[in-house]
C-alpha cells in the first residue's frame, strides 16, 4: 500500500489528452500495492488506474509486464488492460517516474477466502497459465533460488531478533530446497502470476471479477504457481492449514488443466520453496522498513509457520 | 494519508444495506486524511467515502462534525453528505471502530494554486460562514492558545535538533501571542473550517467543486479561518508569499462578507497564530512520527518561514 510520488495534474491531464481518455474529473492515491504509487483516476469517459513506478521495479521489465496483461485481457482474462496513445506506447513519465494507466476492475478481495472462493482462485489460475498462449515475452524468476540465497544472505545475521531459530531454520531449509529443486523445464512451465494472494483477486457478488498485479509475473513452472496459491489461500489467520481450502484450489485448478504425476507429486516441495520465498521477503522487509512504505510490514512469522506446516504435507 | 484498519467487508455490506445504499461493488484504500482510515466504496447505486475513525478524533466529537456537514451540504455548500440509516443515525460501528459513509466528491486538489484558485477558496470560505446560520452545536478549538502552549512544552527539548535556533523563536512567540491574542467574541466569530488547505479543496475543470475534512471544524473568529487560507494557499513551495494570491484570496472573501475595520487590522497577528499552530502541530508529528501513519511528516520549517513573515507583514 503506498502513493510515494505526488502527480502533477498538469502533466496527467496532457496525458489523458494525448490517449484520448477524456478529461479530468477526479485522482485520488490509493492503497495498493507495495511497490508503486498508485492513483485511482476518473475522467468523463472512464476510470483508470495510474501507477508511478517506483525504484524497486526495474523499468527494463515494464514491457513485460503491460505486454502480459494486454496480451491476457485480449484472451478473457479479467485483468486490467493498459491504455495506448495512437502509436501503441503504454508507458509514459509522469512526475519524474514511469508510469501507466491501466483499466480500473469493480469488485472487492476477500480477507477470509471459503472453499467456493478457493475453487474458483483456482480455475482462474489454470485460465491465466491456458491464455498465455501466444504471449513470447520472457522474464526471469528473480525470486526463485538465487534470490531466496541472497535474501537469505542479507538477513541471516538478523534474523535471530525475530526468532531465535529462524537462522537455522532457513540455512537447514535452502540447503535443502539446492538439493532437489527441480529445473524449470523438468514440469510444465510457462508465464506465472507468482503473487496471486487475495489482495489481488476481486470478487464480485460472490463471483471472481478481477486479476490484478502482474509485477512479480515471471517465467517458472505453472505448479509454483498453484503452490504459492496454496501458501496464499489456504491458512486461517492463526496460520493453520485448511485442507478443504487446499482440495477446492487444486480441484479448481485441475478440472481445467489436470496435474501430471510429477506434479503431484512434487507439489509438495514446491509449496516449501513458496513458503520460503514469502518468508525471506518478508523477512527482509521487516528487518529494513521502507521509510515511505505506507503499510506495516507483514509478519514473516506467518510463512515460518507455512513452511514448517508443509515440510510434513503430502499431496492431498 | 491513511488506512491504518481493514474493512470487514460482510459488517460493511450489512451497513450498506441498513443504510439502503445498494450492493458493495469496490471498496478501494485511499490516501487521504492524515487521522483516519478512509475508503472509496462503490454500489450499484453511488460511490461513498467510508471512514472509520481513528484515536486521535475524539467519539465524543463526531456528532458535531457530521452534523456540521450535513447542515452545510443542506446549504449549498459543496461539501460531503453523511449518509443516514431509517432512524435518521449516521455513525456505526465497523472493525470495532465509530465509522461514518458520506458523499463522494468530484474534483481534484490543485498542488500549486493560481490567483483564480484562491479568488475561488475565498469566496467559498465566506459562503461557509454564512451557512452555518441555524447550526447550534459548538465545539471548542482545541489547537488555540492553550494547545499550542501543550505542544510547545511537549516539543522544545527536541525542536533544537530541527533548527538551532527554534526552541527560542517558539517561545518568544508564543509569549507575544499569549499577551495580544484576541478573546473570540471579540471579533466575529463562528463555526470555521479551521484546515482549509489545498488538500481539502476540489475543483472540476478550474471550478471550485468541493471541501472535504471537517474533522478539524471548530467555533473560532472567522477571520481567524482566513488567515490559515493565508498560510495554506499563498505561498509557493520555496516558502516565498505571493502577495497577489493574498489579495485574490482576501477579495474573494470581502466580496462576500466585507471584513471589518478591527479584522483588517488584527489580521496579521492572526496569521501569526496559524502560522504557530501549524508550526506546532507539524513539528509534533515531525518528532513523534506515527508508526501506522501512511505519508512522510510535512516540513515545520514551511511554518518557521511562514511565521517570520507574517511578523512583518501588515493588511494589504
Amino acid at each position: 500500500m503506498a502513493v510515494y510520488t505526488d502527480v502533477n495534474l498538469d502533466e496527467l491531464s496532457a496525458v489523458l489528452q494525448r490517449f484520448d481518455l477524456g478529461e479530468l474529473r477526479s485522482s485520488r492515491g490509493i492503497a495498493e500495492g507495495v511497490e508503486n504509487s498508485n492513483y485511482l483516476i476518473e475522467t468523463d469517459k472512464a476510470r483508470y488506474i495510474l501507477t508511478l513506478y517506483e525504484k524497486r521495479v526495474a523499468a527494463a521489465d515494464l514491457p513485460f509486464f503491460l505486454g502480459l496483461m494486454e496480451h491476457l485481457a485480449g484472451n478473457s482474462i479479467p485483468c486490467p488492460l493498459p491504455m495506448h496513445d495512437e502509436q501503441g506506447t503504454a508507458l509514459f513519465e509522469l512526475s519524474n517516474r514511469p508510469a501507466a494507466l491501466i483499466s480500473y476492475l469493480d469488485g472487492v478481495s476477500i480477507d477470509q477466502p471459503s472453499q467456493g472462493h478457493c475453487h474458483q482462485v483456482g480455475t482462474a489460475l489454470a485460465d491465466l497459465h491456458a491464455a498465455q498462449t501466444g504471449f513470447t515475452s520472457v522474464r526471469a524468476n528473480a525470486l526463485s533460488l538465487d534470490g531466496w540465497r541472497d535474501l537469505a544472505a542479507s538477513c541471516l545475521q538478523d534474523a535471530a531478533k525475530v526468532e531465535p531459530n529462524l537462522p537455522a531454520l532457513i540455512t537447514d531449509e535452502l540447503s535443502f530446497l539446492a538439493k532437489c529443486w527441480p529445473d524449470a523445464d523438468v514440469l510444465p512451465s510457462g508465464v506465472i502470476h507468482a503473487d496471486l494472494f487475495p489482495d489481488n483477486v476481486f470478487f464480485l457478488h460472490g463471483t471472481l471479477s478481477g486479476i490484478i498485479d502482474f509485477y512479480f509475473a515471471c517465467n517458472d513452472m505453472l505448479s509454483y504457481d498453484l503452490a504459492i496459491c496454496l501458501n496464499a489461500w489456504c491458512f486461517n489467520p492463526n496460520r493453520q492449514f485448511l485442507p478443504a481450502h487446499a482440495e477446492a484450489l487444486i480441484a479448481g485448478y485441475s478440472a481445467k488443466r489436470p496435474l501430471t504425476r510429477d506434479e503431484q507429486d512434487i507439489l509438495p516441495l514446491l509449496c516449501r520453496g513458496a513458503a520460503m520465498r514469502f518468508l525471506l521477503t518478508r523477512l527482509y522487509d521487516w528487518l529494513n522498513p521502507a521509510p515511505g512504505a505506507l503499510v506495516k510490514p507483514k509478519d514473516p512469522l506467518d510463512y515460518v509457520a507455512r513452511l514448517k506446516f508443509f515440510q510434513t504435507w503430502g499431496f492431498p
